[in-house]
């Protein structure tokens, strides 16, 4: 656990201002872009003064907002969205006052499993209702079968296929989650929905939307506007598998555009080539990662493909602490190019999907993947890495 | 630790009877291959009868042997190789039945750690020799000095530019380690001195050998004399990286090599295309991993390169347990080609060699590197994963 809030601000106004001679305006917030006349509106939080800032370029960076349920009364004390370290604050702050026994998460997915776990490790009771039939909706539905049932091995109620009706409120605090198919009581709510790109601001000013309405940029990270600039979780990116504009919302892409999009503003050159969909977490000790596309998004490509899920340990069979790990790969029938992978499993699993990963941003091939010099000692892997047991099973169906 | 020695048997010879239909002769050594007349002659060690077998097509898997030293009184009681399931077992014996206090390793790579660290467990106090001015030859000098310190710091007397002259006896039994600074009482000696192809039966059967006498063999695991074919610890490799010729000996390649021979041999057809030199091994919770060309041998090969090493962290760095970890990688200047890479860190470290082996295998350069996918979340990276922080870094060098 984390003890103390401060450690995850990695960089306070102060020191924008110290070490980088760079003035930060918190509190503040951008309400208009004045695109013709190179200026934006910005209005003191706290005081409510506002002001134009004149610019030479402009860079947006305002990120995510969760998508939140259309029902009512979402305003009621008890219910948090945990998108900014300030509602994970208040989270922590109502868990430690008000010593709640039961809570309720609505979706199954990062914030979902990761909140349920924070929740479990203060004695409360957790249940979690997602309206599709499984949780974790960027994995296949055999692998999100894996961490289901994590899940509820560690006293989770997992409520598939039902949907958020309503809250019951007394004096402005919610009592209970209401779904198309019980009534849930429960002190606390969890809102872990997903979120979409903030870019009412952008769309506003002009500036061309893509995909999942995220603003459109060029691998330099420059919008479709001349001269404003966008990064994060607020842009389209490019996935490198489907050839196609893509969105998604994390963030070591968001630091990498960013970093892209600094050298271009201050007059260097540099470009963003895109992602392979990349990302992990994990529940207690189960490890969960995905890359790459995953079936519904090759079936929805009209790509021919093949599958392989292998199970295997994390270390030589023998070794103590020698724990299982599932590997699922897909690959195009007839080329063998990768095109996806997901893994769950024990301590060590997850951060193999980085092979994967690597292999994707190549286009490799599972026929040239199959003799991959990957690392081996017992410590560490079986003799056959369990990627390379799951490439070859797929050689096999190319 | 493993506390079944029956664990470690993979498959007994009843199992290749039962399940595969082959014929297993144990403690039977072949002492001659008779190519023109297509048979091999036979001696059972326990009986001493001596019989010929005939062949369509033979198959060497014969290993390697351990490095003795040019010494003598190496046959005394107390002095062990540990380079088979037998000699391990001999080892453990012996500490369990005569309690040691100390013991001397000669040479300090990976079957010294890891020795070092079995009799360390056992309360034994550890000694190293090792005649090169560094531990662990596979890595480059400033990070086998983090391995030295480890050892150091667990309290192992490490001995540097320091060479085995000979023993001291007494009985038929070692009492002390002679090198060429001091004498070092002991009461067990551990030989880890690295191993050679054994290739002689080979050799004497006129089967062509190559680098450091290793059986050569064509990309089908075929030797150079049609029909005889053969795989694993005493056959050359192809380096992917070099483009020559060389030798490893490592269980996982034995393995791809042996699939590789079996397929052929049965009338199939499949090629290993090479090697890029991926180990990895742990010194207690330190993790050594090493992928690609070491500088020494970037140098042999006369490539101009760039050198990049970070420090970091193995999580985020306000993530309990991030621990540190040291990435170094190399590039060829111009081309930006990567060439090599070694870690050495604690828990999650290691097996990061395999975001390297990957882009070895298809010669990625570091800019095309710059932008790997890696997942990312607090518990398995920071935002920027060690390794892509070493190439960030190597970038501005190429």
């Amino acid at each position: 656990m984390v003890d103390n809030i401060e450690r995850l601000v990695t960089r306070a106004p102060e020191t924008f201002r110290q070490d980088y001679n760079i003035e930060v305006h918190v509190l503040t917030e951008v309400t208009e872009i004045d695109v013709k006349n190179r200026r934006a509106r910005a209005r003191g939080l706290d005081t409510g003064e506002e002001r134009w800032e004149a610019f030479d370029k402009l860079m947006i960076a305002v990120g995510a907002v969760p998508i939140h349920p259309k029902v009512t009364d979402i305003d009621n004390e008890g219910i948090y969205g945990v998108n900014t370290l300030q509602s994970g604050i208040e989270v922590r702050r109502a868990v430690d006052e008000k010593r709640p026994s039961h809570a309720v998460i609505v979706g199954g997915g990062y914030i979902g499993i990761e909140m349920a776990e924070a929740l479990l490790l203060r004695g409360i009771h957790v249940s979690i209702i997602d309206k599709m039939p499984q949780v974790m909706n960027t994995l296949d539905a055999d692998m999100a079968q894996l961490v289901a049932e994590a899940l509820r091995n560690a006293g989770v109620d997992v409520h598939l296929e039902e949907s958020l009706e309503g809250f019951d409120t007394h004096d402005g605090r919610v009592r209970a989650v209401i779904t198309d198919k019980r009534t849930l009581p429960t002190e606390i709510v969890i809102l872990g929905m997903g979120v979409r790109p903030n870019s009412g601001l952008a769309k506003r000013a002009g500036i061309p939307l893509g995909v999942r309405d995220a603003i459109k940029v060029n691998n330099r990270m420059e919008t479709m506007t001349p001269g404003i600039w966008a990064a994060g979780d607020c842009v389209e990116s490019f996935h490198l598998v489907s050839r196609q504009p893509f969105y998604v919302a994390l963030g070591t892409v968001a630091n990498k555009q960013g970093r892209i999009a600094g050298i271009n503003i201050g007059g260097g050159h540099a470009a963003f080539t895109g992602v392979v969909g990349t990302a992990i977490t994990k529940f207690k000790d189960l490890e969960i990662a995905r890359t790459g596309l995953q079936q519904k998004e090759i079936e929805s490509l009209h790509l021919d493909h093949v599958t392989a899920t292998i199970k295997s340990t994390t270390r030589a069979g023998y070794y103590p602490s020698a724990d299982p790990i599932t590997v699922k790969i897909m690959a195009e029938k007839g080329s063998g190019r990768l095109l996806g992978g997901q893994i769950v499993g024990y301590e060590g699993a997850g951060k193999r999907i980085d092979i994967l990963a690597t292999a994707l941003h190549t286009g490799m091939t599972v026929d040239e993947m199959i003799h991959l010099d990957l690392s081996y000692a017992p410590p560490f892997a079986p003799v056959w890495d369990p990627v390379l047991i799951a490439v070859r099973q797929i050689v096999k169906q190319v």
